[in-house]
């Protein structure tokens, strides 16, 4: 042993590792995430981390994104989940036959990318998905009750979110009916950067792509259409005749009208036409949440409808809508903007600390305090006072102190570490103090 | 999308995939596992999924186990976990500063071993770790404290297991005592198989190491000793007088006392001298946990002692004491046993089933429902015989029919799905029924 080379102790870059007093935050706000995912009788799935490449990455044909965590084990090419939604997409598909739709599930767990490691990205992410899945069709009351989801666990958490809420179906209807339909992913690509580059830029992006003045002007007004649901609903409603906007218009209003039913508050959510959801797999509603106090967060929840979720497996048409919060993110803007729940550094109630020959003593009452609270007794070596130190430390707030004379009379000295107090009292006295 | 070839959805071989009504009972054994390790002072710990292949691999010096699932991403080495020890062990040597000890912490996740796909074995595995870390020293009632948990979790889910415990010292002490420190791995190999291979085959593998035959028949009785902790050990406390082997007899009469003033019920756990925990790190006391009623289960919990837990990361000495249980294992024996804990196959106590346009009060009434327990409201667009078929295959408890007549009067069909009664109620009257 003494000769071994010691090797520096380290972790991967891009990955969270939090002291336990954070993990028990963390912790604590995934149970609640999942305690309302399954009020609203989402059900729980577990899908494994590693999946056959052939089926992760059958979008891009099996290509490997420089991204994807992909190895070869064997003669099998594997790949590490990057979301949470294909795994899905192949498990409808795979047990169709057995499963009731509409399918509700839910699935917490870690999602890898393997992205350059910058400040505030994460290779490794707790993603806290639910969707909605439909045979053959699907409601729209299924987006809806994505919304109220994502709107119940921020208000849980405390936190104030505004749900910016579009439909796929404006713009795309838009473009058409500007005669614009074969440069509508273009198109949609510069006004999901609308925000970020400005109007002057976005103009001659667009203008570049050989549309007219006012062909740019129209799309970029109707872009910055967001605001009180029912008004901005009410104003965009006739800038088009086109069928597919018309549809978006009637799909926006059924969701209003749950949105509504759900008693969301109204502050808590806006018809925002500029939500695009870059070029992805969604075709009908979108959304976006954000903090209103903190804009610089960006988005920290998101999701939308799909129109045909296992295509890429199945011929059964499978419509789904979903939400996604990623808790990993979330967790690190709190943590570093001091926004965190504020509980205990630790769990520990109470912890026992023997003085003499009073150890199994301490394990009785140890028993009979556990039935009750987290419980310790600290059987360290150490001496009393780097104890008293280390329980300080912790801030554990009660302490009691056996010794022999305690264990003979019955009676034992609890101290409030937080008042400093000390009394001197029996097992069911000291029980009810603490309580 | 009509030209596409599908690809047939399918998962790794040796992932385990609940049916969502089965992982609710994985989630609620898990949740129990957790609460009992918090409810002594264990602290949550998650390290990352993947670490460095110089650190994980720091044992075998970098190679390569085939049964690790190891990869390069970009110029770094990379392994999936293959356990949480290691983990655990780079965490408190990276952080030893900042962590009181004893450092108590659990940690409950999926660890990877790419090993043949065979009948009963898994690649993707849960296992649930508690371990209790020392600063250079840590008293033996931390041992006791592992077995203890171990036991209050089996007996949480009302399984009967016993706990077969030893020291390692006993075997280590007994082979030093006839002179046979040099074979002692060896015969720890043999000895550690007597159970598969019968004691014809290991005298004789024992003989062929060139022990004589007194000392291969010694060695074999000794390790044949199990039963009663307290008369097993009277019984082999004056075997030896090897330093070593006194030392074992020692650590296990403290062990002893410990878990009598726990109150563990003595039928609950045997000394067992064949307890040997293969060729690891373990340095003290060993367990193996069994369920005498399933003893083709083999061992359903294990752990020990080991010395220096990080001493391929640092200098400074930190003994521990762990147990573990391989979650994905126990709960495929206990389902193919159908042994599970019964629980209903949906979280969903009411479903309200809308008829005709009543969806947006069924939403508020959802929401009064959902203040006390899990409701769902059935917004699918298929008929309502299949809507009622739907529900009784889910076992769904209780179904409440809103149709327009309903929304007018305040009463609501109510209908128990076990029974068939059907109830005429208002809001408030159902809750009670239900409740």
């Amino acid at each position: 042993m003494s000769e071994k080379k010691l090797i520096t102790p380290r972790k991967l870059a891009g990955f969270m590792e939090l002291e336990p007093c954070k993990q028990l935050i963390l912790n604590e706000m995934e149970n609640k995430i999942k305690s309302i995912y399954e009020k609203f009788a989402f059900m729980p799935l577990d899908t494994p981390i590693l999946e056959l490449s052939e089926i992760l990455l059958a979008k891009s044909g099996g290509d490997i994104d420089k991204e994807v965590y992909a190895f070869t084990k064997g003669d099998t090419n594997v790949c590490m989940r990057y979301d949470l939604t294909v795994p899905l997409a192949r498990f409808v598909a795979m047990n169709q036959f057995n499963l009731t739709f509409p399918f509700k599930r839910y699935q917490i767990g870690k999602v890898f990318r393997g992205e350059k490691p910058q400040k505030g990205r994460f290779r490794e992410l707790i993603q806290c998905d639910a969707d909605i899945i439909g045979l053959d069709t699907l409601p729209l009351l299924a987006d809806a009750e994505c919304i109220k989801l994502a709107d119940s666990v921020f208000t849980e958490f405390g936190l104030k979110i505004v749900s910016h809420i579009s439909n796929r179906n404006i713009l795309f209807g838009y473009c058409e009916g500007l005669g614009l339909e074969d440069k509508t992913l273009d198109i949609l690509i510069i006004l999901d950067k609308l925000g970020k580059i400005g109007k002057e830029n976005a103009l001659y992006e667009l203008n570049k792509l050989g549309l007219t003045e006012a062909q740019s002007g129209a799309l970029i007004d109707i872009t910055l259409n967001s605001g009180d649901f029912g008004k901005v609903l009410e104003s965009i409603k006739n800038l088009s005749e086109n069928e597919t906007y018309q549809k978006g218009v009637k799909e926006l209003e059924e969701v209003y009208s749950y949105l509504k039913a759900y008693e969301i508050p109204t502050e808590n959510y806006v018809l925002d036409i500029g939500i695009i959801r870059g070029h992805n797999y969604y075709t009908g509603t979108v959304f976006e949440m954000y903090m209103p106090q903190h804009p610089e967060f960006g988005a920290v929840c998101a999701g939308g409808r799909y129109d045909n979720l296992a295509g890429y497996y199945t011929t059964q048409k499978m419509p789904g809508v979903g939400v996604s919060i990623g808790l990993t993110r979330l967790f690190d803007l709190l943590d570093k903007n001091d926004m965190l729940p504020k509980i205990s550094p630790t769990n520990i109630k109470l912890q026992i600390i023997p003085l003499g020959d009073t150890l199994t003593h301490c394990l009785k009452l140890q028993k009979y305090f556990q039935t009750q609270m987290v419980c310790d007794v600290n059987y360290d070596a150490r001496s009393f006072k780097s104890k008293m130190n280390s329980a300080n430390k912790r801030e554990i707030p009660f302490i009691m102190i056996v010794g022999e004379t305690e264990v003979e009379s019955g009676k034992y000295a609890l101290k409030n570490m937080k008042t400093g107090e000390q009394y001197n009292l029996s097992m069911e006295e000291c029980l009810n103090k603490i309580k």
